[in-house]
């Protein structure tokens, strides 16, 4: 049977260490495609266009809103950032896991529109771990650092929705336990349908066969 | 974190291979325990007490039952079949993930008592491959493998209030598959409270910290 890909969100506290956790998926194994958001704030030194996001202007990005091209977005600090349905519906149909990291409010609001998606939750191993990763980076003042715990808070409250948790203690462990998760979603009856219709239909031609 | 372990429910069809499939779960992997069901049917050839099942009188049978010693129970051809209750909560509580070999309608039951259970229906690559095995044990008369098959029929009817579905084509594949995904059911949220709630005291004493 041809399986359909699963739309997997991705979310976590700033820390936990997300993005090097997807480049290795992603590395890893070639069932998945990464979607790439689309936003209106201006690209950082070295970001590039069509890697860490599609930069559009204000007008390209309320076109695309009007047009319903947008699966989820949502404003951060007056820049709108959403995440485009064509690549993630051509990718889903070819049977890849695609992956979102967006945070837990985009997270939710796909639940509602894309049920069947699957949402993960990385977390880092201790919370003293976190606030190490975040002052090891070392670019980051005291006063940041405690916003971004303070953040981790707000968003620890909304663990219990997500279908799994994975603790991101070792990067090489993770990455196999992210994926295997993912598998396992695979094997939920609502994901397989058609086989397991197809079963029924071929046991009852077969008691009909053996009469 | 010292984690409990998860009872689990193994159905499938008849022929399907589930009995293979567990002994090969449980001599592969440390983290399983299986429970022994208790019947007042007579032993069959080669059967042995404690073995296949722990065989006790309708009396002994009926005393469980009263004293809530069984966490299910039913009755087939004339015969009680239950789940004694100390042993599956015993194992539960030293970490082992304990499966249960068992009908459909006692899984169900299961869930109702035991909400967190995991249920896993494991099914033939195709319903020709039923056949097969069932024609291919050579014991049976073409009306039994009419009846199973009918029987099968009735089963599949209840798949989508199982967790997930497994096809056991390949013995390996299988139990590796069948593995991952109880291990996966580890990593729901609700598996985690105590985990959860204490990363969120931690961040909480962190930021008060950074103040």
């Amino acid at each position: 049977m041809k399986r359909k890909g699963i739309l997997v969100v991705v979310s976590g506290f700033s820390g936990a260490g997300k993005g090097t956790l997807m480049k290795r998926l992603l590395r890893t194994y070639d069932n998945y495609s990464l979607s790439i958001s689309m936003t209106t704030r201006a690209p950082r030194p070295k970001e590039q266009d069509g890697r860490e996001y599609f930069f559009v202007t204000k007008e390209i990005f309320e076109k695309e809103i009007k047009q319903d091209g947008l699966i989820e977005y949502a404003t951060y600090c007056e820049n709108y950032y959403g995440t485009p349905r064509k690549y993630v519906e051509e990718q889903l149909d070819m049977g890849k896991d695609v992956i979102l990291e967006i945070e837990i409010q985009g997270a939710l609001k796909i639940k509602e529109k894309f049920p069947t998606a699957l949402l993960l939750f990385v977390m880092p191993p201790t919370a003293e771990e976190l606030r190490k990763r975040l002052t090891g980076r070392g670019t980051e003042t005291p006063e940041v650092i405690r916003k971004r715990l303070s953040r981790a808070i707000e968003e620890a409250e909304g663990i219990e929705k997500y279908d799994f948790v994975v603790i991101n203690d070792d990067l090489d462990t993770c990455t196999r336990e992210l994926h295997n998760l993912i598998m396992s979603a695979h094997n939920a009856p609502f994901r397989n349908e058609a086989f397991i219709e197809n079963m029924r239909q071929e046991l009852r031609s077969l008691v009909k066969g053996e009469k």
